[in-house]
């Protein structure tokens, strides 16, 4: 079967490094283009690409071309990694040249047009891609994963909203350097520190969760109707967010229930195995002091979100820790994830111009 | 003025440690006792002490003997750093020998009739110690310090509750390595690493702050009735430890109004110029980054509670951030306070046995 | 092909975690024996075992029971990750009881009759092994894996020595935290910090080199008969030592040929195909930065040696940065390897007891 | 006494907060002038400095304007933290100003007229200012102090110069973080982590201490005959560079001289007890594991060279390990104890244009 040929912007960061690692061999999709920004332009990659993640160089690449944002690309799948101050008009400009979009950049997640998509919780809001090429008049699509922090929580959120209703949650996370991108937190500032801060993060965790928990209806996506808050945290972790949940639930739930909604979560990836998707998309550890980061994140290759520590609360009705490796499941792994049920689904052809 | 003589029980471990540090050259105490465990007596200090706290080893010390728990204790003055799970049957005796014991220790905290005692929170407290003395029949008096994560939290809730009453909190805590104690966290666990779990921390954080904000009604302590749920992390950190409140108000009030009470707060060890007392007790800090632990734990010479982040809750009223130097505010230098205050209101006679 | 049983004394600790990680799934050996300590012996191995390296707990052991080191072991291959104070005399035991030991230990590594083995440099020094025997009236073995800070020099040295002569060498390592074992370094030490110092590890690198680089005559080994002085530091890295080398060597050479000799470095193990062989024994980066622990550690499945910034010296000839994983490399991988060669070469047969 | 007016240059990089936070109180200087880049010039201190390092803000200096590097600057004494690209022309035109010009740059260090100055290693090199200041036909000078790697092994090198003779010294540094500036490292880069280059640091570590050991003969600087070899690691330490050295001596020496001559070394700065010279310019520890970074940096106001493990090498006479703080001893502290040696030698006076 021939592969679908795909593009990526910001091919030399640390989110760009993450998809072109993981789409190494990947069954479906090879990666074609790499676009990177004016300074990148018209160098290869191995001379623009200060390569940072523990993975090997990808040698296969090291003279491909590294083309500007303004080249045309032949790729009809595009898989976004830019900065989200520069992405909007980019990725709108590709879906309006019939590009299929997988974007991880923030600019149009809160759009009504543009679901927020994560395979396992709300792959129905696919559908809303039709209002979007009514409304936008164009071929292709903008397609968005979740923030980082975003994504474990409403993994979790999925299973414990189906089985029991959520009224309310609180959100602490402890995030890891790498969400900062490369150079991202100063070594200075990291070390032996905690910087109790996230500029702009804790508006996405607030609401990406609740557009992805919502109906789509007629059209439009009716957000779920709980209210979230956060407190984002960063911590000298280089790879997995760790998120400390406090979680008000409608109707009552044994501990063993709660667990085991969690524990017996099965979703769509899982059933067309998809190539990206984990065996299990929540894993539950039993043992008192899991999920850790350091010791979790690798788990099925990186994808699966892993709870623990579901205990009742006093003041709510259950708190727990959910964790998820950040640059692969909530960003690269998430995109790349949400590309492949794209294509089962029928939405990515294999030119960009047919 | 003749100084108080003081004893460190549990001198060689890392509170011990700071008990020494902190009281060389202290006005009014002296150290003159140094009791170890049955591999240190018997030894100098120089010898049972593996000194790992950051300052200089005390010269001083180094040729003083370190004496087992069994010998008979000369100062009046004791400070107990004694690991909980012995710390019990010892500072009863020595209670009952008429030692004032200042202990760091969580055994006896929750004792209906010992204080735990923070000066800047609950000075009346004190008054059960009458209480104590009757029922036990002793002369001397135990006075507890509270868990390392419970005092900063208890320090920002006071004028909270004060002024606004509190009904439910949730703080979530980011505890550093040094609350282990030495060598507490291999750094084989805790590099590039979360560890959502301290045993037996959660219900000490959720009771000692409830038990410190009650009222001391006939001859008992009434805690105050709101709830708190806690969740406590280890994070890569020496010393400082960072929780995020959710904290829910009784009375309303605006973020100015909330900033201004954590601001304005005085107390009676900063009025009594208490030699320990920072001249703040909370510092709240306007930059929206901080506190952070590495750079603030060291302020007012490691004694304030340093606040920030304080901002509307989308469900509770309000969130703030508040982090506390662990081994000095919350341990060692928080017992040694305590000591100045009794000894001020005249708990503390220079000689143990009158 | 049925497969050599194998038990691993020590098997709940840090390098036995190890073992068991990598002979899961290993098609010439399996683990059928765990031994552990006094206060493992008679618990399961999930009782017994606080799992702590990163991969997953091998669910197939949680059940499996953990003997004793006096209760008879069937299987003729033993692996030690004994700490060294004990492993003296019980291996000995074995071998006399006819087992094969590939012994992590450092106990026997200086004995005369002993090889240390790295089957890049010194395959031919099994045949001390007939020497062992004879002298010992054993028909067990023991083999000894080096230091893990000796593997990588000694790997390195090997291709330069036979190239061009060594007369002297300078090592300064940084050794990583996983060296010490589990809880090894306690966390409140190395974070922040170095630690200019490691018990009895200078006298190991300054040794073990020189046997393995001997050579065998007249049953016996001959050392190299260059000098070699080192400095060991602790560094807050989690698994890979890299060590800094000056070399003088005896007869001149190019930076070209010096790197040619590394880079071309071919050997035994390669040649055999052994199952644990890196493709690769040396692997020669060119980037001025590398290797670098974390992001070369893991190169070739952990059992390479990663060399760089090989450049002349003003004082020597040359200097150079190696870099290998501790705990695989450096220690159950490299017993394995020794394991393989011997099973290859026919010194393991399939029962204890022929 | 009046104080002398100093200027800070790149008064809002991390050396230059270093120099603004050792300069508060200082008896002889006071800082009256803050330059910065072209970006903060026009702005308050308050608005254009993110303080990074440890100590509180200045608050006098909230409001404080930031002139830019063309702007005339009235204060006689000017302390550079100027980045080395820059530093060259800007010192050189301040210095035909008539400014005394105290450089943390490394620009003019190799210039044969401008010395290389560590009070207590060559205070008699100021001497060269006179040819400075005949070839330059300038009135003002430029000093410059050492790279911060070479300050602490300069320091150890002059006793032991003095009193055995150096042939030859291997330096192997294992240096912190803070080196690298700020937001220097990359936390991703650092974290679990050593890198074994640092870009440009080696040939300043082989020439530097051999200019400053050297003699001042007929209005030039004979370097010291030894060579040096150097290996340059960053660690993910925050402050305090770790130099392994191996060294050999000119003349035989015992242990016992060698470390009696580090620990009796005595020299001007402390007899003419200038502000900011330490007690005891290097401190011997006698404990096995030490100096360390993190435990060691602060002793003395973070001015001493710390050196521990001297013991003789097989290859080489003697191994010793050194360790200074490089932000202050080894940059801001170092650049200010020059200002004030040249202060009390007569070579400052109190306005920039008598």
């Amino acid at each position: 079967m021939p592969k679908v040929q795909a593009a990526i912007l910001g091919a030399t960061g640390m989110v760009g490094q993450r998809f072109i690692q993981l789409l190494r061999g990947h069954p479906w999709f090879e990666v074609t283009t790499l676009v990177g920004s004016e300074r990148s332009a018209g160098r290869t990659y191995g001379e623009a690409c200060r390569w940072v993640i523990d993975s090997e160089f990808p040698e296969e690449l090291r003279h491909a071309p590294v083309q500007g944002i303004d080249t045309p690309i032949d790729a009809p799948l595009v898989f976004s990694a830019l900065p989200s101050q520069v992405a909007g008009p980019v990725e709108e400009r590709l879906a309006a040249e019939g590009h299929i979009v997988c974007s991880n950049a923030s600019s149009h997640r809160m759009a009504p047009d543009v679901p927020i998509l994560i395979p396992e919780v709300n792959p129905d809001h696919l559908a809303l891609l039709e209002v979007q090429r009514d409304r936008r008049g164009w071929d292709g699509a903008i397609v968005t994963n979740p923030n980082c922090t975003s994504t474990p929580i409403t993994m979790a959120f999925r299973p414990l909203l189906d089985a029991f209703g959520i009224s309310k949650a609180i959100a602490v996370s402890m995030q890891s350097l790498s969400g900062a991108g490369y150079p991202g937190v100063a070594s200075y500032d990291a070390t032996d520190n905690v910087i109790p801060f996230i500029g702009g993060e804790e508006p996405k965790v607030e609401t990406e969760p609740l557009k992805m928990l919502g109906t789509l209806r007629d059209g439009q996506i009716v957000p779920a109707s709980f209210v979230i808050s956060a407190h984002c945290n960063r911590v000298p972790v280089l790879e997995g967010h760790t998120i400390c949940l406090s979680v008000a639930l409608e109707r009552p739930a044994s501990t063993e229930e709660v667990i085991a909604s969690l524990r017996g979560f099965q979703a769509l990836p899982q059933k067309l195995n998809l190539p990206t998707a984990p065996l299990q998309p929540l894993i539950v550890r039993d043992e008192p002091d899991r999920p850790q980061p350091r010791r979790d994140r690798g788990i099925g290759w990186d994808m699966p979100t892993v709870v623990g520590r579901v205990r009742p609360c006093p003041i709510f009705d259950y708190r727990l820790v959910v964790m998820a490796h950040n640059t692969i499941r909530g960003a690269a792994g998430g995109s790349i994830l949400n590309a492949e049920l794209m294509l089962q689904q029928g939405y990515i052809s294999y030119t960009s111009d047919e």
